[in-house]
């Protein structure tokens, strides 16, 4: 039986495991990235493993997410990752350079290899044919210092693309109708491998655009083969030696298969405030626009750039429309700065703003209240944009451009003739702000701003461990609830004794006091406890406060990863019931738990105060069970490296 | 006797007074400007005048502070900017056209005009030959309401430039050196009024940064006359129309005289923290420099940036330094990006803003802890950066551009040969981002986000008030002690009720509250009360929360006027050992008031707590008398155009 694309690449880097949907495999990993907003932790926690120098191929720290810089602290944050990086044999992209995903897709990629990335759209170097992953910064951590990176074995799902897209159609709207037809649950447990006649017709950044929205499917990852146009990218990026031809076997099976006709698709938008809230342009209708911005990693290529130029050149922006526009990357911004692209932009009434990823994480350029925002960008969940009441629409660049100059949303069926970029076969490519490791790391001194804490670790569980129960909460609790991450709290990134001033006061204002006087104890929580953001930072703050385990109803599955890393047992109610057996302030003690944990069996979690025996459940892999007993990850991996 | 320049222009447009002096005198106003971070307080308050229509020959409302937009605050108030200009006859530069002083000064400013700005640096139009000043939103409404300017008549201060700049000496030498020689207190109560040959080879946008760092030696303004120079700049704008030649009369008198020969400046620099801290760049030495930021309404012109773009050429910022540059407007990026200036910067590795003040005013940029920051900004002082530890040297282009490649502050005289930049014959005037006024301004509705609050208006003086001390506070309060202003403060210019929470909080966080619970009351000050920053919301806020009046032993100018212009009775004790005789809590009285500040005699406060009566002087022209009675200068003037 052939192979997939997918498993072609997860079986040249399996390590253990069986290669059957739904077991745990581990794979190696031959490149890592990280942004700053994540990577501070992700450096810190490598630096607690103690190994000098990084395994992988190539590991990458971008700067592309705290730019604004509103304090000291992400300027520190980007001094402490510029000289880490130096020192340990890591890549270092200045601030400026651009988005970690264009930049990583222009420079590093290469077909075939695996790339584990601590942001959730690193699957966008599947456009270029890599295994690419997004993880939790710890999991970065231990994959550059040579672990490999365990998971899931996903389903493979197969979309045929056939046909070609007409004119003002885009590969937005590719990824668009995918998510209308998936939803934004559709992917998850899922590689989604991309095939068919139509992905000729389309250049390695419109796969990236496609691939780089996989993860608004909640899918564990997305690929396209790696082909001739993918030779031809790479040519003409000066990287021709790194292509290899990467395609399916022709017998190959996929668990699931779905197929898209090109040429019937039209321009299409996701309405607020889901990326699978998708609909045809032309039947949303020409409602007002406020704003129109154009970037982020999911569209701010130089064809992208070039497509929006020429809808601009010699026509104005609408009065009432703010166009902002972030091209990707120093790659794009000299190429367009360089052939008068920009300037035409800049002519038109553009707002340039710093190559990085700007508005679409929220920094800066919040609309007015109860705007319209038009945005090429990837995500529109309500509030992100900064504006509570504003309305977000997703859309490719050229319905963005042509409405930014009509200021309603409109269909550009209706604008003329559609604008006509090729390829270049030679992209300007200069690394110069990309700086190399030190090639004697030991003689660089990493230098931390007074924001940079040491984030806590915890220590090898005892045998048996007590406490208070600290907080009783109720169902769907959210990483936001445990961890909240806003534009006052995001500098803090990199100092957990602060954030855990802040960890679960939405739920409760007093529960940092209350940990720390009772030197830490227990979570209560209810079904899916520690859904939404993968922000490992949730696992963080309540170790930080002296968090020993969280019993609850159901844990959503990467929070309840997260606690393991972190050392913190996860428990679920063998009776649901019980639940109400267990209150705020209830003294609780596990005996015996070392060997429970090892047999697998149920925890016994004895309710003092109560006086009530309460049976819970503890699933865990074996490696897990390593990790936990080891107090965490990190702890572990020295260990294992010992 | 002669007239100089200055004399000139005001006597053209005196309305009232007489030109001596020290005297007050009355000017009409052709040109207003304002900013969107003091001007939406500036139009809530015409608005509040009841004029339909501005009355000057050009009102320009620009939006160039609040661009980084973190909240819906700042796309709010562009939005009720950009409505209500359009309602009432004022142009609208819209966010992305640039930063107001440059802006205006190719597109608006003519010699021999006034100019009223509701922005400190509005002297800079100054290099024009306008007679351009600086003041409070207040002040620019009425302006716009067709009322007059009243400022004390300056002295006339002539700086003669002879010979010629060195190579790599720049315009910002200049006035570096003007103010190592005056001091950030040498052009109080004074006009600057340069002269000379040296002039000649001066271009209006060097002249211009020479006028607007004028501000930091406390002048009223600064100004070149208009001569060929300025008739080739204004045809170059497409405006050489607006051009009249205007000189002193050649037996004009000054009342102070300086003389500086170019052609022995060296490069300089303003250390921290003052702009007058000015030092040879060879003699401060090779100090390791950690960020560079190019732009601001000194530095961000056409030549500016073309100088920046001829150094960075072909080189790399030095891998240890953030290089950022925001060119000073549409115009400039627009030419920039289509003559390749722009690209050589961004192939060296500069980060490029938006055409706005951003890290001059703090909004973004913040150095590192510790930093060394080189800024072609106007101002230095400590923390301004946004990170109180940062050093910030003041320096021209030239010394940031070289530097930035450098790694260390560098005489660029070692740099090789310096950058030849031609002034174009012909900018690329495009002002398809300034919106006019709409013809029929009744059919506009303005627009008002949630976060723009009425003011606070006071009401007509009864002839007795009384009531608590709510608070006693020492010497040298500042306006930042009054009404804090920061990053997290900034977006709610708009709305006093929220900032006048923050109220005097510096000097006791229970301020705001007891105010209110006691329906207001009085402050007792020290000396100089109410120095620094001419912020009016150091006014508004006490008036918001029912201040009537303050005692103090002394009042800095321009707070004291902000005070009387909202109806709070500033008053200073006849001895000043009487400041030991009241408190906080005590209850006043002060009874038959209209009398006795109308015959301009002493007031008598009667302490009941401690049963004393303390003399007060009040100080207040007729005008202010007027003020005064009829509850602020809005009631005021609402009663004059009556």
């Amino acid at each position: 039986m052939g192979l997939n694309l997918a498993q072609k690449i997860i079986k040249e880097h399996l390590i253990s495991g069986e290669m059957v949907e739904g077991k745990e495999i581990a794979i190696r990993i031959d490149q890592t990235l990280t942004q700053d907003s994540t990577g501070t932790m992700a450096y810190l926690q490598f630096e607690a493993m103690g190994i000098p120098r990084v395994k992988t191929k190539k590991s990458v720290a971008y700067i592309d997410h705290n730019t604004l810089q509103a304090g000291f602290e992400n300027a520190d944050d980007h001094k402490y990752i510029q000289t880490v990086a130096a020192k340990h044999g890591v890549y270092f992209s200045r601030p400026g350079n651009g988005i970690c995903h264009q930049v990583h897709l222009e420079r590093f990629g290469v077909p075939g290899m695996t790339l584990l990335g601590s942001d959730s759209h690193t699957p966008t170097a599947g456009g270029l044919g890599m295994l690419a992953i997004g993880a939790g910064g710890l999991d970065v951590a231990v994959a550059m210092g040579g672990g490999p990176y365990y998971l899931t074995m996903p389903k493979v799902c197969k979309v045929t693309l056939k046909g070609k897209l007409r004119p003002w159609v885009s590969a937005k709207d590719i990824i668009l109708e995918v998510l209308r037809i998936m939803t934004v649950k559709g992917g998850v447990g899922k590689i989604i491998e991309y095939a068919g006649d139509g992905i000729k017709s389309l250049t390695v950044p419109e796969r990236a655009t496609i691939t780089n929205m996989g993860a608004e499917l909640g899918a564990t990852t997305s690929i396209f083969p790696s082909d001739e146009v993918t030779r031809e990218f790479l040519k003409a990026q000066g990287r021709e030696e790194d292509w290899v031809e990467l395609k399916p076997d022709p017998d190959a099976v996929y668990d699931e298969e779905l197929e898209i006709d090109l040429s019937s698709l039209e321009p299409l938008a996701a309405k607020p405030h889901s990326p699978d809230n998708v609909e045809k342009v032309k039947d949303i209708g020409k409602i007002k626009v406020d704003q129109v911005a154009i970037g982020s990693c999911t569209n701010s290529s130089f064809m992208d750039m070039m497509k929006v130029a020429k809808i601009l050149k010699g026509k104005t922006v609408h009065p009432d429309v703010s166009l902002v526009i972030a091209p990707g990357s120093k790659q794009v911004l000299t190429m367009i700065a360089k052939n008068g692209a920009l300037a035409d932009m800049v002519a038109a009434g553009a707002r340039i703003l710093e190559s990085a990823c700007g508005p679409c994480i929220g920094m800066g350029q919040a609309p007015k209240t109860n705007a319209v925002s038009l945005r090429t960008f990837n995500r529109n969940f309500e509030g992100r944009s900064g504006t509570k009441s504003a309305q977000v629409y997703l859309v490719s660049p050229e319905v963005a451009a042509v409405s930014a100059i009509t200021g309603v949303l409109t269909n550009p069926e209706e604008f003329g003739e559609a604008p006509q970029v090729e390829m270049p076969s030679e992209f300007i490519a200069d690394d110069n702000m990309i700086v190399p490791p030190a090639p004697e790391g030991e003689e660089v001194e990493v230098v931390r701003g007074p924001n940079i804490k040491p984030f806590p670790l915890n220590k090898e569980l005892e045998n048996e461990i007590g406490g208070k129960i600290l907080i009783k909460v109720e169902d769907n609790i959210t990483t936001d609830h445990i961890m909240p991450s806003n534009a006052k709290l995001l500098p803090y990134r990199s100092n957990v004794p602060y954030l855990a001033e802040y960890c679960l006061t939405p739920c409760d204002p007093d529960f940092p006091k209350r940990a720390k006087e009772n030197n830490g104890g227990f979570i209560v929580g209810g079904s899916n406890y520690g859904q939404g953001s993968s922000r490992e930072h949730a696992a963080l703050a309540p170790l930080q406060l002296g968090v020993k385990g969280v019993i609850a109803k159901s844990f959503a599955r990467i929070h309840m990863a997260n606690l393991i890393n972190s050392g913190i047992i996860p428990m679920t109610f063998e009776n649901e019931g019980d639940y109400d057996e267990i209150d705020m302030g209830d003294e609780i003690v596990i005996e015996n738990i070392i060997d429970q944990i090892k047999s697998g069996s149920r925890l016994i979690v004895k309710n003092k105060t109560k006086n009530k025996d309460i049976p819970v459940n503890v699933s865990l892999s074996e490696r897990q069970v390593e990790i936990i007993l080891a107090g965490g990850l990190i702890n572990y991996t020295k260990k294992q490296s010992k």
